[in-house]
C-alpha cells in the first residue's frame, strides 16, 4: 500500500516509521510546507519521496493528514476533491467536531475516517518521531457510520499495525472527553510554568531545584502554540467548561488552606487519590 | 558508620539501600511505627535491625529522620535530648522553617543538619525504595551556620554518597522556592484529578483515553495526604501565595478563550514555552 503523509512531524513521522517497519506500506510520499522537515524526513527514512500535495494524493492509497487541526480542517475538502472512490483519507487531530463538520456535505465524505491517536509529546518535528510511539495507546475513530466500510477497515488495520487500542465514539463526545483528559492538562501545565516564571525570577534556582515532580507536571508546557492554539480554538466551549471546573477545584484547596481546615484538605487529597485506582 | 533510620519508607529506605551498597554505612537500625514496614524493610535488606527509638538513637553515629514533616518536627527535640556531642541528626523533610524553629533554642541544636533531598515519587513504603533514586538530583542543606562543622561534613559526605548535587540556603528561602517548584505541582495535580473525577463520571473512559500527557500531569495526585497535608500546613503562607498566582494565570487562559483572543492565548503559551530553555 502506498501512503501519503501530509505533515511529516512527530505524529506523521512516527506512524510512517512503524508502518514501513512492519510492511503495512512499501512507499511513503511526504508533503509538508517546511522544507527542512521534508529533507530531514527523507534522510531519516521516514518518507521515500518528497512530493507536492497533488502528486501524493493522486498516487497514494491512503492519505494521512497529520498537521495542526486548523490547517487539517482547511485542507481536507481539497484532498477529498482530488481522490477517487478507492482511496481513503484519515486525519490524526486532537479535535474532531470541527473537521467532520467541515466535510459534512462533501460528496466524498464517506472516504474520510476521523481518527485520533491518543499519544504525543512536548516535542515536534520528524527528528522526534519514533516507531514504537503508539504501541499500547488508545486511538479513537469518530462517526464511523459516515465512512465507507472499506475505508474504516483500512484505518482499523493501520491502528492494529501501530499496536493501538481502537475505540469508537461520535465527534461531539470525543471533544468533550478529550477536553477533560487531554486538553486541560496542557492548560494547567502552561499556567504552572507561567506561575513559576512569574514568581521565581532566578532561573538558575528553578533549574537547580526542579524536582522530578515539577518536571513531570510542567513537561507539557513545552508544547508549541502552533499545535495547541487551534485545538483550544476548535474545542473552546468544552475546554472553558472544564477550565472553570478546574479553577473551582483549585479554590477549594485555597479555601481549605486559608481557613486552616486541614480535615477538608485531607478529604480533597483523598478524593484525588482515587485516580490511582483508575490509572494504575 | 552506624545509621539509624527513623521512618523506613520511600526516602529513608532508598537512602539506606544506597549507603549500604557503597559502604558509607555497615549497620542500619530501623525505627518505624508501622510494624509491616519494619519487617518488609528487614526482608528487603534495607535495615539490619528492627529497633526502638531509644536504642537506635543511642547506638547510631548518624540519625536520619525521614517521616512526615509534622512528626519530624515533633520527634526532633526528643532525639536531640538523647544524643551526645559526637552524634549527628539530619532530617529529609520538604519544609524547613518549621523544623529549624522547633529546635532553635535546643542546647544541642548544632548537632542537627536540616536536609532536603529533592526527589520523591507518588509511591510510599519500603517496597518502593530503590538504591539509585537520588543520583543526580538536588539536595538542599539549610541554615548551615547553626550546625557544627563536623555535622555538616558528615551530611555532605552522605549527600555525595547518594550522588546528589548539594545546595545551600536559609530555611525561609528554601520554603519559598519549594512552594513554587514542588508544592504547587502537587496542588495542581490533585485539583486536576478532582476536576476529571468530577466531570468524567465514566471511569472506564478515563482509563481508556488517558494519554501520556494526562498521566504525566496527574501522576502526583496519587501522593498520600499523610505526607502532604503537613507540608501544606507548615508552608501555608508560601503555598497560598503561589496558589493565588496560579489561579490568576489560569484566569488569563480563561479570559483569552472567552474573548476569543487567540493572539493573547498564543502569547501565554509562548511565555510558558520558556520553561524549555530552563529545564531542557
Amino acid at each position: 500500500m502506498k501512503i501519503a503523509i501530509i505533515g511529516v512531524g512527530l505524529i506523521g513521522g512516527s506512524m510512517a516509521l512503524k508502518l514501513k517497519k512492519n510492511g503495512f506500506t512499501n512507499f511513503v510520499y511526504g508533503v509538508d510546507l517546511d522544507e527542512n522537515h521534508l529533507s530531514e524526513a527523507k534522510e531519516l527514512g521516514i518518507i521515500d519521496e518528497i512530493s507536492s500535495l497533488e502528486n501524493a494524493v493522486k498516487n497514494a492509497d491512503l492519505i494521512i493528514i497529520a498537521i495542526p487541526v486548523d490547517a487539517a480542517k482547511k485542507i481536507l475538502p481539497t484532498v477529498l476533491d482530488l481522490i477517487n472512490e478507492n482511496q481513503t483519507v484519515m486525519d490524526a487531530g486532537s479535535t474532531k467536531l470541527g473537521i467532520v463538520n467541515a466535510v459534512k456535505n462533501h460528496p466524498k465524505r464517506n472516504r474520510f475516517v476521523a481518527f485520533h491517536p491518543m499519544w504525543g509529546t512536548e516535542n515536534s518535528g520528524p527528528k522526534s518521531a519514533t516507531s514504537e510511539s503508539f504501541e499500547g495507546k488508545a486511538a479513537v475513530i469518530c462517526d464511523r457510520e459516515y465512512s465507507a466500510e472499506d475505508a474504516i477497515s483500512t484505518v482499523q488495520k493501520l491502528g492494529e499495525n501501530l499496536g493501538m487500542n481502537l475505540l469508537y465514539m461520535n465527534a461531539e463526545d470525543h471533544d468533550i472527553h478529550t477536553a477533560y483528559i487531554s486538553h486541560i492538562s496542557h492548560i494547567t501545565s502552561y499556567a504552572l510554568a507561567n506561575t513559576v516564571l512569574e514568581k521565581e525570577r532566578e532561573e538558575d534556582t528553578i533549574f537547580q531545584l526542579a524536582s522530578t515532580g515539577f518536571s513531570s507536571t510542567v513537561r507539557l508546557a513545552k508544547s508549541h502554540p502552533e499545535m495547541w492554539v487551534p485545538i483550544f480554538k476548535q474545542n473552546k466551549e468544552n475546554v472553558l467548561d472544564v477550565l472553570n471546573e478546574h479553577i473551582t477545584q483549585l479554590r477549594k484547596f485555597k479555601s481549605a488552606l486559608e481557613k486552616e481546615n486541614y480535615e477538608y484538605l485531607e478529604e480533597l487529597i483523598r478524593n484525588a487519590n482515587r485516580i490511582r485506582g483508575i490509572l494504575k
